[in-house]
């Protein structure tokens, strides 16, 4: 078995890694940004903590193309996702939620968790998202007053039309948001030229870091939402966040070992180039989707839909369950993938080509996906 | 400068930890417990989480001293305080908290802001809390369903008699809830035996581990009330912690480093034992408290009611404020302290006796004192 994830041994690392970790998230970190969060034994109300909170700033505004502060929250991304729903959506207009898998429904629903008037507009799982129907339903319902949507959904793979929904959103003046979780750093993405209303990306997938922070920006029609709103919440309560970061601070303690990793993973990316950085995963999804229909595996969503983080294909031609086959490519082969999830999950097996994957590990992949199918 | 903590060497720590850290938070972490962080690179759907979460588990239950489930939420403690407010809380009754302090004042905060009818028993920060007082609003508001009391209020040192209020509690027929964050580890604590309805622990106080996790426990009072409320929220909602434990698993993404971190710091206390534990802060804390009268400094709160983790003293008869003794602490002796909070910021200055503190820490800490103060 191949044993080198992008060029770092890693039968020489203290994380103890024996596999390749092709997961869509949380997805593999080097043993540099692990390492980082040695250093954070730290007071997070002193000069060496603002240091910290500046060189993530600067470093997030580049990730996010923003000239806007990117909030790091202490929680997973579902966090800041009821950190968007409580602070932005008005209880008097509708939200409407683009439904096309696992947690697009789960966006959903923490909309609903929060009194929004939520309303849906369902996308067959396997089917690419119709700017048509956001249209139609967007003029037939004066209503809605925001879109949320996942931009890459992560249980289908399917990558979402989100340049276009933004100006579809603008024409008609709605608040369009977006679950980007598994998307910033792995896909084109652009806040301020998009003029997005507000997006929540995680740490623990395309940009290498672990898990624990969720990554909120807001755009003009964010701010504008959450100062017309009353205040709500309090964890999430994003005006306590703004305020503090004035100070170089966060409102409550923070996760400080994933601030430390987030600074160093931020740093490999701004080291690569976070073009080359996002082609290079792209490069890896292209070449592993060849393999797989190679291998007679079509891709759940249509090609033209297909992300550059996670490509989930069918496996009813196999013979085999998504749970058979993950269990074997861990078990023979120390490569590690996930089953589906939902409706879903025997049907289909998701890789992620997410951080620092590399055509190595792609080829190990498909190398031992050959075997396990075949056998 | 004496740069030994609890008997490891500074110097030779990777984290870089080159002074002694008597913060009343976040506290020192021993390397052995930051380098258990290099492990997390695993998925929190698999076989190897669910050992950790089990072994998390009974370990939480050993500390809480509790034969329930301690969730461990990755928030700050702020986040624990809101799944209390937002799952616990009546909107048809009163919640009282009883306000001593800059953090029960947030936690009336936390309580307001989830519209449940917040009153205050307001009680000067330099005084106990008077168990009359408590009775007396108990006996003449029957509206009240519940009460939230700081067990170790940090800002100024003050222990709550718990044991008692929760008894007086009982008596009444109402819900006691508590933020243990700077008390669990480091003070006695009895969720069970004391009959407690909720409390909120932290990790980065007196468990010695990074900040990242807010240690949830809800005795039978707590989880009766969270099934007659209606569901609320969606992150810190506790019925899908329960549900996501029977399968050893988190709902969300869970911040991984703070779980093997977590794991770590409650294997140190198991080996040391939580009372030896308990005792070693105490007589740290009695050390300190009698070097500082030595000093002509006497604690903010009455004697009677300074706790093991914090001392915080009057220092207006130095002559200096806070910041100017913190500083040169820092600067010139490199240990760490800090100033006050709220409206007391430059009149105290607040000393940790937290975690792995010892006796040689204190003395450390009393020997530069005297220095600053004299010079």
């Amino acid at each position: 078995m191949d044993n080198v994830q992008n060029g770092i041994d890693l039968s020489e690392t203290s994380s103890k890694q024996s596999s390749i970790n092709m997961l869509p998230g949380p997805t593999w970190v080097p043993d540099s940004i692990m390492s980082a969060m040695l250093n954070s034994n730290i007071y997070h109300r002193s000069e060496e903590f603002h240091i910290l909170f500046n060189a993530i700033r600067e470093k997030l505004r580049y990730v996010f193309r923003t000239t806007r502060d990117v909030y790091a929250i202490s929680s997973s991304g579902t966090g800041g996702l009821e950190a968007i729903a409580s602070n932005l959506l008005s209880s008097e207009q509708k939200t409407l939620t683009i439904v096309n898998g696992y947690f697009s429904q789960e966006l959903s629903s923490i909309v609903g968790a929060f009194g929004k008037n939520p309303v849906r507009l369902d996308t067959p799982w396997d089917e690419s998202i119709s700017l048509d129907a956001v249209e139609k339903v967007l003029r037939d319902d004066p209503g809605i007053g925001a879109i949320g949507v996942a931009y890459v959904e992560t249980s289908t793979g399917a990558r979402a039309p989100l340049k276009e929904l933004s100006a579809i959103s603008e024409r008609h003046g709605r608040l369009l948001f977006t679950d980007a979780e598994s998307a910033v750093g792995g896909e084109e993405f652009r806040m301020d030229d998009w003029k997005l209303g507000a997006a929540v990306a995680g740490t623990q997938k395309c940009i290498c870091s672990p898990p624990g922070l969720a990554l909120v920006c807001l755009g003009d029609a964010g701010r504008k939402s959450m100062e017309t709103n009353g205040r709500k919440g309090f964890y999430f309560d994003l005006r306590r966040y703004e305020e503090s970061a004035k100070k170089g601070e966060t409102p409550f303690t923070p996760a400080l070992p994933q601030l430390f990793a987030l600074r160093a993973s931020l740093e490999l990316i701004q080291k690569e180039g976070l073009e080359n950085y996002i082609a290079r995963q792209a490069r890896c999804a292209r070449m592993l989707r060849d393999g797989l229909m190679d291998l007679g595996l079509n891709t759940h969503v249509p090609l033209e839909s297909a992300s550059n983080v996670v490509t989930v294909v069918n496996i009813g031609r196999t013979g085999s369950t998504a749970s058979q086959i993950v269990e074997r490519m861990k078990r023979d082969h120390g490569i590690v993938i996930a089953s589906g999830l939902g409706p879903i999950k025997e049907q289909v097996i998701r890789i992620g080509t997410m951080g620092t994957v590399d055509e190595g590990n792609v080829e190990a992949t498909l190398d031992a996906l050959k075997y396990v199918i075949r056998n």
